[in-house]
């Protein structure tokens, strides 16, 4: 059982801050990534014109409401939650659509829209006939959130505030998360984070494993982010430094399932079956809603666990980062 | 084999003209149909305010580029024609989405934007547990296509000229309609019409009735909308009045197949099989896409009746009005 701190009045389960972003998802080969010079499996920033000239190359595209973070809280409301969600878009065409799938799942989203001249964020990801998928963000109005548009009420009354590792990438997002991270341990709360990227553990070690040692209390990665943060030789050892910091640090291992590690124990946990695998999109993002579903709801590591592996295997059966079918029936 | 006059030399084999849309697809249960007054499995034209209405209080959606005959030609596109369209969007992010996704299919798509204040219109599109779609559109710029936007040098280049119904509802696009026709057979090429709803032939009959008559080579139309046309008893009348009038007529019946009526002939043909419904948007635009295809590619009636049941099959297998396979590489 998850020892946490919450008062029985915590108005949210679950509060997540993040990159605001509709994804355009379009299916691509592998010999297209590697004539343009995109890292299979891996999110790149790109700018406002590689972003126009990727998006005019690309075939048809589907769009849906993303980014990392959001995809958890629509996660954990599609399994009945109260989740919060804090990101930055502008008052454009694609800025209603985020707003209204976080609003139509039933997650709390007030952040003010953003007046400056660049658009909604954008992830262009391309799928793979593998099911992988390569995203090319265009933060756009996503990279104007900054402390000023943390909620302090809202995080002081959320169990678990719950960030993103891409927000690293960006100074003023760096500062909203560490003010973010002071009201949750002021309200006696919890923090979680996610490494999020391979690419971004390198670029940002030092800040990542300043936050991870001192503030995080529930962290998530795959085996490769894990890795790359404590630059150890292998999985078992990585994890030994995260049983260290952590009060639970969750590795996520695609088909392999979820190792996770406590001050008591390790928990091997199984990945839930996939009928047909079409698009990894999502996959960690909905694992972390159902795991911290769970924890919020009182479950057993080892149940939080299985409701994550659940949520991970519908999102990746499908086309778009978020659950097509109510998450809460499929329990 | 399709007896068409078109010079070997035309540059596209179909081009289409209709109402530019966004899809924006969202699950619903019956009862919130009922409850909003929706009217099942139908297409209704509703305003601006409606659709903001209607907006906030669906679940979280997908968007998608739609539009009846907009669809058509991107199937046309995925077997591996040479087509084109004309239809109204407005210079914004919706409009954007609507020309990469023809672009990127490979249809030519020329139509300037509008630079009225109504944006890109949109299609509301519920879908029910049974995979039913009832559509509730707002045309926004897609009003603004008119007689001035009909490109002469396009359809006298075109082997077919593939006119929606649903152009009907508007008298510009009526005068629009009326001059293609015209350019069409002042070229010696070929005229198609969908009836496209049955709701939108009980407002149109006498219009549309006249256009049948007079200057329809090649008509589409389910068995309900053509029933509803010649107001007869059965499908057989109906089948038999629009024998006299064009020198083919198309009924589809599901996934009873589709009738086929010459002047020689009368062919039943079957549907193709389905492993799951999901969505069953698009259907009769995939398979005029595919019957249009196999005739500007010289194939006998039955085959063409063949490469349409295919295509019609793989768009109701997923969400979205378009093909998501390549339908060159299922034939």
């Amino acid at each position: 059982m998850f020892s946490s701190a919450s008062s029985p009045t915590s108005k949210f389960d679950v509060c997540a801050i993040g990159n605001a972003l509709v994804d355009v998802i379009a299916d691509a080969s592998d010999d297209f990534l590697h004539t343009h010079k995109i890292r299979k499996g891996a999110m790149t920033l790109i700018d406002a014109e590689r972003a126009g000239m990727l998006y005019d190359i690309i075939g048809p595209a589907i769009e849906a409401s993303g980014g990392s973070a959001a995809n958890t809280v629509a996660g954990t409301a599609s399994l009945g939650g109260q989740p919060a969600y804090m990101g930055k878009v502008k008052a454009d065409q694609l800025g209603a659509i985020f707003r209204h799938d976080l609003h139509a799942q039933g997650v709390h989203f007030a952040t003010p829209p953003s007046n400056d001249s660049a658009p909604t964020g954008r992830c262009l990801i391309l799928v793979t006939p593998d099911a992988q998928r390569s995203m090319n963000t265009y933060l756009g109005a996503a990279v104007e959130f900054g402390p000023s548009d943390v909620r302090a009420d809202i995080i002081k009354n959320s169990q678990i505030t719950y960030l993103e590792g891409y927000l690293f990438d960006r100074p003023e997002a760096q500062s909203a998360f560490r003010l973010a991270a002071h009201i949750v341990h002021e309200a006696g709360q919890k923090l979680s984070l996610t490494l999020s990227d391979v690419f971004c553990v390198n670029r940002h070690r030092n800040a990542f494993l300043e936050l991870v040692k001192n503030e995080v209390d529930i962290l998530f990665a795959n085996e490769n982010e894990l890795i790359a943060l404590y630059e150890t030789k292998d999985l078992d050892g990585a994890i030994a430094l995260a049983r260290e910091h952590c009060e639970i640090s969750v590795t996520t291992r695609s088909e392999k399932g979820a190792v996770i590690a406590t001050a008591k124990e390790t928990l091997n946990t199984p990945a839930a079956p996939v009928a047909k695998l079409v698009d990894t999109t999502g996959a960690g993002d909905l694992y972390a809603a159902g795991f911290l579903f769970g924890l919020t709801h009182g479950k057993p590591i080892k149940e939080a666990a299985h409701i994550g592996a659940i949520a991970a295997a519908e999102v990746i059966s499908h086309y778009g980062p978020r659950p097509q079918k109510k998450l809460k029936e499929l329990l």
